[in-house]
């Protein structure tokens, strides 16, 4: 039961575009987790009848509905109406829930109209309590399939499907288990190309995402009755990738995400420090994202330009034969701001983002990344063909990597030319 | 023609919350501004049957249907199989198109299949060029509909669908015309509290938005027939919200946006240069993200702990006493940094972003943006009490409101505390 879900997301904001809609990425996640894989999402406007026709059709497809958001006090709030139209049931105010928003309301008593609408409760509905907001959620059984409710504010949605996916849980009797591997330094096709027919494999799904800097191949394969050998056939999928491709696949051992990278050196008690000039802060501010960083990040330096290169430290002759975007560059930034912070690492990071600059043998997208601690400094050069805010996250998650892997399996002393 | 249209995101990633759909958000507000309002979004799988379906039963209740994702190179990309089965038509290897590819493609050649299927074209379709990647979009029409075809990486996307996004204008006929007006220093409901019954004038939509360290009033009217007519309604409506707001209101003349913001300085033949504690980067990183920074932004230094704010020239004393978070620590910031670079703006950071840290009178979400110029030094004191990447972005944003409001009507040297 519930092994397929849609996911609805309701309200004009979220339908132009004005947010983004992060609860339906978060549920559909956790939902996936929880066993129930979501085959549709869909964002309609805060319409009753648009509510009501989308429940419908999606209960056709799918055991599992979930609605988010629309279950606010205004007259603009119209999930609860467009339900009880699908359901053909009535609602009515829950007493006790009605006087604990009244409670919650405290000093700033909403109007008593808005305390009454967000305390509706549908008929044969279980209520699902919001604990850090009004409106709680709402779950409907119907035969086979159900429908949940849950609030639209992103920490009160979180809140409240708490319980509510414990149950999905309960119900689907399964969990999906999901694997990683990373590629640095081929592009989608090769890698796919590379991974042939394993990619329609009929015993896992898999997929190759690409992101700045990196491919991605991502399997998944559900946990059942035997939960060992579903983790032992993404195992052996992972090992068999690795023999198929030329170069090497990174697992989630190697914490490369800005949070893992800081654990990984706070756990280690080791600290890093930056000379970004292609990047312009943008790696300092991933690592200074992540609470804790203070104690890891002890400098960084934003040399854009020549002269702030110049006040770091760099050679201006050094500047003006290999040219501020080479390999020693890179490498001089990377030394100079380990030795001026004192840091175990020091990272540099220089290229072409373009739209213009760039030369002959290092066209615009070319990018360097240094990574220099006690046993020595390196370099991997790498170029990608996309625009400049692509060329700065790649760069950004390249030198994230390469510092990663020293701490897993360094040192790893091999420059790389991704000429 | 065209004036509804129905966005469908295809892709395992995006459908399972893997990605973030960020690119059914830029194009809903996009279709919105060139005249077509989105009365839908759907999400899909990578599934040609599931393609398929959804664009017939889209173009039920909406003339154009924008599907985004799923035509890259690999066998699990197949929105141009469901499209073709949708509407019956055959597709066939653009030989123009496919040179193209295999010379971007360069020395890395992926294999010939994957070429040739991102050379594929349906019949009848229009070709919409990719400049930044390799698989272009497609435009086909049937009678009164449309169906648009974009790739799925945001820059990709971006790029293809400005030529598709001005015939949208083209067939719609009418654009829509939005003005905004920023407020700093409110909250959401407070500004809303003001603004009172213009926000549901009759004769045009408003909204009020709420965005890391600001609050805008947004006010979007139809450009028909008389498109002073429209232009007038929101410049009157500007003034009215102006002068109901007990604070100043900043319309599009204050230049904040990084793009606009380094444009404005360049013109201006200026320059800047920042000392980051609590944002750690994130500042100097959005400013050099616009293509031209390095003509203005001469020096960036990350001083996320004490003793790079020592290294930068604060005194020891005055960090003990005030403390790093403080008025006269932002305020050194600035100033050292200017006086470093020898830029014509220092700009200054510091806060408490949280989860842990913060004082009684000044908790966590506190921040302080100091700008220094030859006049005098500026300091903002905010708090925000939402997480750390909100404080950190709130932070961003209030120093580029603060450089920006220098340029346009400086020198505002009154220094505020928005306890």
């Amino acid at each position: 039961m519930w092994e397929t879900s849609v996911i609805v997301a309701v309200g004009d904001e979220v339908l132009t575009g004005e947010v983004l809609n992060t609860n339906g990425a978060w549920l559909g996640q956790a939902l996936l987790a929880a066993g129930s894989r979501v085959t549709q999402q869909v964002l309609v406007p805060d319409d009753e009848a648009a509510i009501r026709d989308t429940l419908l059709s999606a209960w056709q497809t799918a055991d599992l509905v979930v609605l988010v958001g629309g279950l606010g006090p205004t007259p603009d709030d119209r999930t609860r109406d467009g339900v009880a139209a699908a359901l053909g049931v009535g609602m009515a105010v829950d007493p006790l829930l009605e006087a604990r928003i009244r409670l919650r309301h405290g000093r700033h008593p909403g109007s008593e109209a808005s305390i009454r609408r967000q305390s509706l409760v549908l008929d044969t509905a279980t209520v699902l309590p919001n604990r850090v907001g009004t409106a709680p959620g709402q779950l409907l059984l119907r035969q086979d399939k159900a429908v949940a409710l849950l609030p639209g504010p992103p920490w009160e949605c979180r809140d409240v499907a708490e319980g509510f996916l414990r149950e999905v849980e309960r119900r689907t009797g399964r969990r999906i288990v999901r694997a990683t591997w990373r590629c640095y330094g081929l592009t989608e096709s090769e890698f796919a190309h590379h991974l042939g027919d394993l990619l329609t494999s009929g015993s896992f799904r898999a997929g190759v995402y690409v992101r700045p800097g990196v491919v991605e191949l991502r399997l998944e394969a559900s946990l059942g009755d035997d939960a060992a050998e579903a983790m032992e056939l993404l195992s052996r999928a992972g090992a068999e990738a690795r023999s198929r491709v030329p170069v090497p696949l990174y697992d989630d051992q190697v914490p490369i995400e800005p949070a893992r990278l800081i654990d990984a050196l706070a756990r280690r008690g080791e600290t890093v420090s930056l000379a970004e000039s292609l990047t312009g802060g943008l790696l300092a501010a991933e690592l200074t994202d992540v609470p804790g960083a203070s104690a890891v990040v002890l400098d960084g330096q934003v040399v854009y330009t020549d002269e702030a290169k110049v006040r770091l430290g760099i050679d201006r002759h050094l500047l003006a034969e290999a040219g501020a975007v080479s390999e020693p560059v890179a490498r001089a930034l990377a030394e100079l701001s380990r030795q001026r912070s004192g840091a175990t690492w020091g990272l540099g990071l220089t290229g072409y983002a373009g739209p213009s600059g760039g030369t002959t043998s290092d066209p615009v997208g070319t990018y360097y990344c240094a990574v220099a601690g006690q046993n020595g400094t390196v370099v991997h050069r790498r170029r990608t063909r996309s625009g400049r805010e692509v060329v700065r996250l790649a760069a950004a998650e390249t030198a994230r990597f390469l510092l990663a892997r020293e701490l897993v399996t360094g040192p790893n002393l091999d420059s790389e030319d991704d000429r």
